[in-house]
């Protein structure tokens, strides 16, 4: 570490790091003390984390002050650094914002809690009974940007799977970060769970951050939240299992059997209800025989959507502009759209199989053989039949809340809730069996 | 490379391998061709894949002649570098273990097939009917050492579960395995499957292990399974989701209130049915008020086995070794154990915590709510009450075969086989719902 980093992470928070300490230091004294609250954590009865997050989030109104005078330092500070509109408007806390946080996190309390679920049983002929049932993973990292939302949403949802949490959020959030942290661990003190349960790394130097991700043994997984850049440089450094959600390059495709108003509707959905979500159709699949491919890409381009298309979807309207080849691979998150012109389902199969990022894709389709193929033959996260790609959500879903929606293949995919957050321990009960 | 790694990969594969192409050139053609096999293995039944795993059984029968010459080879060559005679035996086949293989082969066949399963189901107030169901991962890696039969055995489970297998064994079994998967394949082919669906490494240029450990986005999941270091290098250098089997430091507690008989008989089998597999025990805990402590040591003293004790076991016997610090961290795999007095359950938890490797710990007790107290505590992968250690395995825990132990834990923990070879996906059927 420079002088100058140091320097930093004094000047930001001299109160909590020590002097000389090294970023593999800092984040090994952390993640003991998480591991120890865990340890604790990890054997409190549901009511007993639900009382603890019902205390966080009063907490948490009752901060408001603090919170609110946090966040405009933050703002203040954005401002002067020139962050965009869109970028001001994620930071921004206000009553009503608050309150909505507050809210999220005493809602958490009401899910089922999944630790101890036996997710299996038996037992064999030699008497043995076997059951898996469901622990916390751990201690969670969580490295997110902008939103300060994040802080109190992802510590709740780890406390509640009996889970500790190690949270590193952006330096644009910093104030706000702090002063929802401290409300949430006071609540939490005042339930009786120990408050190191929920961390907030107290430095914003970068090599913190590198630290976590080489923590083997110290933490258990590491769930980036924010942009692409973060995400593939967590993947690209991480030694801990990481669950990470990458793009969604999200396609619909319109069977020549689709209800040409189901299919309007849920194109103009998918596409434009909210452009800057993960689960918003990027290119829409026409097929060749499907009847009204001019009416829907009318709606579109009348509604200001930008369309690039391929030879035969720009003969459908002058509007639509000619898309090139990385069209196909683009997340625009923008009122902008890939259109293509199929011919049937391999075709469209083919081309959903070349360029999703297997987050979600959709079929608009009368005809339920179809249905199923697609469902079967589309190997993404989330497949659907006749629905708004927008779906795409933890909350839609019934899963309450999410930390995220993973795009990799392992331990969880699509929304990640709670389930998702732990892992399973074998119990075997046995009567003094030995192996022959 | 050098000219050196050249001319071996030349000398060891000459018809495999492409003159001048370099090791991530070389996997990513052989991942390519994997996963456009595993892309028609999703799509077959379970009896394609069960009829493709008896043509593989039989073609091993088949060719017994050239599979014993081939590991002939590699048994000569084996004693010329010198191997002990525990490797020599692993690596060595004969008609009977050659028979026994082709078996397991064909005992994977009438495993219940993971995929397809429907994991949950639900129906949200606006009519989307959501399910999870299980799917292949995709193209499994497999880095391997000296036992031939785990190119065989992963190939199988790997099929079985819809997964095609990118397999790397170890040098001193390399004719051997070549011989079993050229069997192996020309089953599959015979029955319809795609040969490239278990593919084996055709260099033994350790470059191409590295460049499968970083193909990302190729090779979807890396199981190692060998000893520790090989374990400890994958992990290291994996970029790729890996499903590793590190330590098994097993403990066994004989807690006060434990029938004499069956302690005594859980611990001589825990520790000496066999030395030399994960589960067997490896620090014996026995608390101050177990009343046979005496006569458990004697058992395994008089059976040949070596004690180091602490303090007060060495009391205990004078045939007892003092155990010095690093014994209560080590996996002996030999007749070897460490054995500690603890007073009370808490000082029995608190040594596991401390040395668990969390692989299997095991309790003996009369006392149901101790037991209970015990397998919520021991954060292991498999917590055992009243039962031998040596019972962790697949095979024993009703999975039919394994692909290994998991000690991780995130995805699959303990033993792992057809299931943990597989992820799920959602599935969203509507009825034209768009997201308010």
């Amino acid at each position: 570490m420079t002088d100058t980093q140091t320097a930093q992470i004094e000047s930001e928070a001299p109160a909590a790091t020590h002097a000389a300490e090294t970023p593999e230091a800092l984040i090994a004294r952390l993640a003991k003390a998480g591991r120890a609250a865990q340890a604790q954590l990890a054997r409190m009865t549901t009511a007993q984390k639900g009382a603890a997050l019902i205390a966080a989030a009063e907490a948490l109104r009752a901060a408001e002050t603090d919170i609110l005078a946090a966040n405009d330092k933050d703002m203040a500070a954005g401002a002067e650094r020139g962050l965009s509109g869109a970028l001001l408007d994620r930071l921004k806390l206000d009553t009503k914002r608050l309150a909505g946080i507050a809210d999220a996190v005493a809602q958490v309390a009401a899910l089922p809690d999944p630790v101890g679920q036996v997710i299996d049983a038996s037992s064999r002929p030699n008497g043995l009974a076997l059951s898996r049932v469901r622990v916390p993973i751990g201690l969670i990292g969580i490295i997110y940007e902008s939103r300060p939302n994040v802080t109190a949403d992802a510590a709740a949802l780890c406390l509640a799977s009996g889970n500790a949490a190690l949270l590193r959020g952006g330096t644009e959030a910093v104030h706000s970060n702090r002063a929802i942290m401290a409300a949430f661990q006071r609540g939490l003190a005042k339930a009786g769970v120990p408050a190191e349960a929920v961390q907030l790394i107290p430095t914003q130097d970068r090599a913190a951050v590198g630290a976590m991700l080489t923590a083997q043994g110290l933490i258990d997984m590491i769930v980036p939240r924010g942009g692409k850049s973060l995400v593939e440089r967590v993947q690209n450094d991480a030694r801990v299992p990481v669950l990470a959600h990458l793009d969604g390059i999200c396609h619909t495709y319109l069977h020549a059997s689709a209800d040409v108003a189901m299919a309007r509707s849920i194109v103009l959905n998918a596409k434009l209800r909210r452009t800057g979500i993960c689960g918003s159709m990027e290119t829409l699949l026409i097929d060749a025989a499907f009847p009204a491919a001019q009416a829907v890409v009318a709606d579109l381009l009348d509604a200001g959507c930008e369309i690039r298309g391929d030879a035969r979807a720009r003969a459908l309207d002058p509007r639509i502009l000619p898309a090139s080849d990385a069209d196909w691979d683009t997340e625009y998150l923008d009122a902008i759209l890939s259109v293509a012109i199929v011919d049937g389902l391999d075709a469209a199969l083919a081309h959903i199989d070349a360029h999703s990022s297997r987050h979600t894709d959709a079929i608009v389709t009368s005809d339920d053989a179809v249905a199923e193929e697609f469902l079967t033959r589309v190997d993404s996260a989330i497949v659907m039949v006749n629905a708004s790609s927008q779906f795409a959500d933890g909350g839609e879903f019934g899963l309450g809340a999410e930390i995220g929606i993973a795009t990799g293949r392992l331990h969880a995919r699509g929304p990640v809730a709670l389930e998702g957050l732990t892992t399973y321990k074998w119990l075997v009960r046995g009567t003094g069996q030995t192996r022959p």
